[in-house]
């Protein structure tokens, strides 16, 4: 049988669901508006997506979306429902191409007149997108031989602020934290290439910084320097990180986009620690856009080792249930073995300390067992603990020790200075 | 005074309005959820974000979007309220770079707390930029050098069925398009390099007929090969086209993202056809994600010479308010005279007909004259045209003559026999 791509929504809409999948899987594919000469039974069968099943979900009083339409024949009451929707492709259509798949699954859809929602909710993809492109290059494993840090989590930190540092302010900051214990810095998304830091002065200042310590003490943090930029500069710019000794790269990618990765993955021989900042857009209304276990595939494919997924009780508006579920699809396979599974880091991140610790651990893990592959970022967590930055880095240490023993943190913090004044300074 | 990046946003929150943009400015500038060392009252003065204006525009019920939260000291009843807020960075901070502009501007905020919704509606850029970006290299007097065109729309339509066709088959229905009468025809974006249909196969057929047609004719219809992919493809891809005589590419612009329209347009000879699909998911829902004034920026200043703005009474959920306000924007200068202005033609399509024309040309025009600035592209109103494809051309140069003379379109059918079977033809 021909390869297929297939492709999951969510839909809302007053057309009957025949007519609405119908009308999706025609528009991303053979049909148009009037069917035109040359749209031969024949060419539809070969080329036309197919609907490959309706699963009626629900009704709703009104719509989610203003502007949608109802059915031409409607005449009299109608029922708004919503419903999943998988529709599938023959790979016949776009190749294995990430570009062009991402024109067919998320193309001229999400406007479409019949849909008051519609929502790109996962894609499933035949193996033959692994002979064009490459996936993670280290993902958990190498992110832990590249770190060192091996049974608990990679702690990291965002350099803060943001921007306005120098980049000697940087590096020395990136001293402290090296001195404090923890295992992974990162730029922030907003520092890249400014001006008044330029990243050609930044990061041999902060790679230098990093050899001392590790000349020093044998260990190396893991330092992913933001590169993001046009593609020359990011493919140079790797180069310096590459030159200097450093281990990771950096890239929002939202801003540099499919291509860009890609080009980027087959020159890198860093891992490539990738931020959605900008990922609110396409998720941030239930309605409309694609959902995370859909976006990643993309990137991971592309090549990224780890990807943001926010934080339990994050400052954003992201539930703890979405949290939890990209991240395990960040571990989860994307093809049966024995093709590469394409398995990538999560980056827990937005307002974490000690606090949502032993949470994060069980719902990452399966029943009883936790999980501990992720890199657990924290910013003032880390940084605003009231005893310094290594006292927030033993507090996160001491957290997951709790939690890998299945003692509560108030308990372990009777015997842990470092937790217990973590848990009286971080209150959510 | 040092050069600023602007932009300004639609917000709903429950938080007074002023604490509500003081978050967003810090959250993309210096700050973090608790205040770091280093991040002194210097820093913030030079490289904070700036509110620079609130506009209040409303009260609402009951949030747009699920998931935002209450001020920390609320207590008793609260406002919901909507504005419009301004902030404003240092150029310093990012540098002249789209896609840390981007990171910056439309990065981690939508999913903000506070907010119940926010979306990106403009961006003011500074002229540094152009010293990195260059903007469309053809334009609108460009497009019109390439076709042959002047005094009336460029004349369009796209391939259909959008996939399936043989390379052989494309070349025949372009040979009758070109015969036909249109001045440009473009791949449909789920076209682009299938194994059904491959790129080096399809576009030289379709490339070698028009060379044949123009030889006979003096008329060079304009193709919008999609070269949509890698970014090695696509260069590899425009080098095709240009060596066999062709005078536009097409790229689906969320497929690719801005380093890779930056790297094409570096490199290109040819006009650069931009084709947004997939935009649904920043615009469909009026809470989240960017209007269309934004984006276009950002891609007009990375180098398209066309952009895709929907049309009137399409098939798609969008107002045509917004369209004809895309549209007028794409001919807007980005920036003051004497820095290019970098204009776009904008590309109207989807169900449109002879029909649409007047409107059209009223709407995008000044006061009582009209606008022919455009591509006017049609699929079914050419293809479907009950007399065949040229009747379909003829009918839409009567439907923009009967405009430019202030006619009404049912008189002069009355003397125009394609136009009449036009109208009577599709009814939208």
């Amino acid at each position: 049988m021909k390869p297929r791509v297939q492709a999951r929504y969510w839909i809302e809409t007053a057309y009957p669901l025949q007519d609405a999948a119908a009308i999706m899987a025609g528009e991303q594919s053979t049909g148009t508006f009037v069917r035109v000469p040359g749209e031969t039974d024949e060419l539809r069968e070969l080329y036309a997506a197919r609907v490959e099943q309706i699963v009626e979900t629900g009704v709703v009083e009104s719509p989610s979306l203003a502007g949608s339409g109802l059915p031409r024949a409607h005449s009299g009451p109608f029922t708004r429902r919503t419903a999943e929707v998988t529709l599938s492709w023959p790979l016949e259509n776009m190749g294995p191409s990430l570009p062009n798949l991402l024109a067919t699954v998320a193309g001229n859809l999400f406007e479409l007149k019949p849909f008051s929602g519609l929502k790109l909710l996962d894609v499933t993809l035949p193996p033959a997108f692994l002979s064009r492109y490459q996936g993670p290059q280290f993902g958990v494993s190498g992110t832990r031989q590249l770190t060192g840090v091996y049974g608990r989590p990679v702690i990291g930190t965002i350099l803060k602020p943001s921007v306005g540092m120098t980049p000697e302010q940087t590096a020395a900051q990136v001293k402290s934290l090296a001195e404090a214990g923890v295992d992974f810095i990162k730029d922030d998304e907003l520092q890249a290439d400014g001006p008044h830091c330029p990243f050609d002065q930044r990061v041999p200042a902060v790679l230098r910084v990093l050899e001392e310590f590790a000349q020093k003490t044998g260990k190396r943090p893991m330092y992913a320097a933001n590169i993001t930029g046009e593609i020359d500069q990011m493919l140079q710019r790797h180069d310096l990180v590459l030159a200097e000794g450093g281990t990771c790269v950096m890239v929002s990618l939202n801003s540099i986009g499919l291509p860009a990765l890609t080009a980027l993955r087959r020159h890198a021989q860093l891992a490539i620690h990738g931020h959605r900042n900008g990922w609110g857009m396409f998720s941030r209304s239930h309605a409309t856009g694609m959902s995370f276990i859909a976006y990643q595939k993309f990137w991971r494919l592309a090549g990224i080792d780890h990807v943001h997924v926010n934080g339990l009780r994050n400052k954003f508006c992201e539930e703890d249930s979405s949290v939890i579920a990209s991240a395990r699809e960040c571990l989860t396979p994307m093809f049966p073995a024995p093709h590469a599974g394409c398995e990538v880091m999560p980056v827990f991140s937005s307002g974490q300390s000690a606090r949502q610790v032993p949470d994060t651990f069980r719902a990452l893990g399966n029943g009883s067992s936790g999980c501990v592959d992720l890199i657990y970022a924290c910013g003032g967590g880390i940084l605003a603990h009231p005893q310094g930055a290594s006292a927030g880095v033993r507090s996160l240490h001491q957290a997951w020790e709790a939690a890998a023993a299945g003692i509560p943190l108030p308990e372990y913090a009777l015997q842990h200075a470092e937790l217990r004044t973590a848990l009286e300074a971080f209150i959510s």
